[in-house]
């Protein structure tokens, strides 16, 4: 199920050496979780293809606020959507929820810019990409 | 579904950054697999408490045969079953599988000794642990 | 050497799984190599013990700005300086540099909140803690 | 230094969470500190190129016997040697030291065989990976 005020879901599992010293996931563990889910969808619903394709999207800025603690052996239900879409970059924000309660752990945002994979210069998003953002996953205003 | 020959089985979802530069998974991450399914075993079904209990499990030992590459965001299903149980130690067999496929990607084992948590020194298995290990991880012979 | 405008700094080698494939490293490494370099200091200098002390530090939020890619093998000399200090949290300001050439490769920020380890409500920065943190990782206004 | 028995070492850094909930490093790291010493050694000095190479390296078996518990903020000091050197294959002996003390901590084996990026056939192992492997990594016996 898709959290609220989110277009798509994924669940993603967490592993026995997430876990640190404290017995709780490690603050790295939330941005494998936000990168995992952006890129499946770029991957398996945008039809993005991680090296066959001209544009590739990097990583420019990314961020997380984390709102309780949680461990392994729980699983994490990542919320994803569109925030603001550039003509090279889009910003994705994203919702954490323990899979089992459904309470909010942590929100993050990531942004991404599209660029030549020869050059390294931005180029606009693929227009495939660009048309599977806007229609799955950008909130529309009331 | 359990594997053939297995006893027990679960998923393992891969991350985006579990595949390295050759776009498949990094031979560490088959560890992360064995290790995880083991340990959610343990704490799920035998009840190990990874803190409060007098008794840890250490690894002394590990290997893995890797047979065929695999990629995120394929998931590997994991059979696990028991072999050799001694008084304080336990080989876990396991094997990786495809989960898409069923295909067969790796087999491993692990070595746990029990060992005292204040004092480190070995002590027998847990007889809860033994008992469950006994009845639901063992493959009888024909 | 301690990049201009930090006050410590730390090496944080890479490995050879840290790249993707896109051979360079993954943006959540740079989260670990963040954690780290903050997490050692607390340990090693401002003599933190990660679980005897009555009080923990745990991230609130953390953010990164990637302004190049890097590849393993290539280390990072990681620069920490304390930005503002309250009383039960602190703001640590990081820059990430490639070690070989000195190059800027990202810029980020944690805010750790100090807790107590039994009732995980917010208490004052250990008063040791506070005072290594003045002493040694306050950049001073001239 | 080279600890005894071997030809080549690396310092391998360890992470905050690299220590699980026993606050000592888990057992997947010892591979991540081998896997990294050993492409190490082929990128840097046997100058095998991750991706430009028509043969790549890839594992077909590992395994590690752990002798003692180490953690962060502790370097491991690895040791490398090459034991048998087939037409395609190669088995690498590795030894884990605790950086500060020089005391064993574990002991592990990597088998690679190189194959050909485009078929993935076993193919020999490049003439110069070869020669700089029985010059610089072989325990000649006495």
């Amino acid at each position: 199920m898709v959290p609220d005020g989110y277009r798509f879901s994924r669940v993603f599992d967490t592993r026995w050496n997430d876990n640190d010293v404290y017995g709780h996931l490690n603050n790295t563990t939330h941005y494998a979780a936000m990168d995992t889910t952006i890129t499946s969808w770029l991957i398996e619903t945008a039809g993005l293809r991680s090296t066959a394709d001209a544009a590739m999207a990097v990583v420019v800025s990314s961020s997380c606020t984390y709102l309780a603690s949680v461990s392994f052996p729980e699983s994490l239900l990542v919320g994803l959507r569109a925030g603001r879409i550039g003509t090279t970059s889009v910003t994705w924000e994203l919702g954490l929820y323990a899979e089992s309660t459904g309470s909010l752990v942590a929100t993050g945002q990531f942004v991404h810019v599209f660029v030549d994979s020869a050059t390294q210069r931005p180029v606009p998003i693929p227009l495939a990409v660009r048309d599977a953002i806007e229609a799955q996953l950008v909130v529309s205003a009331c």
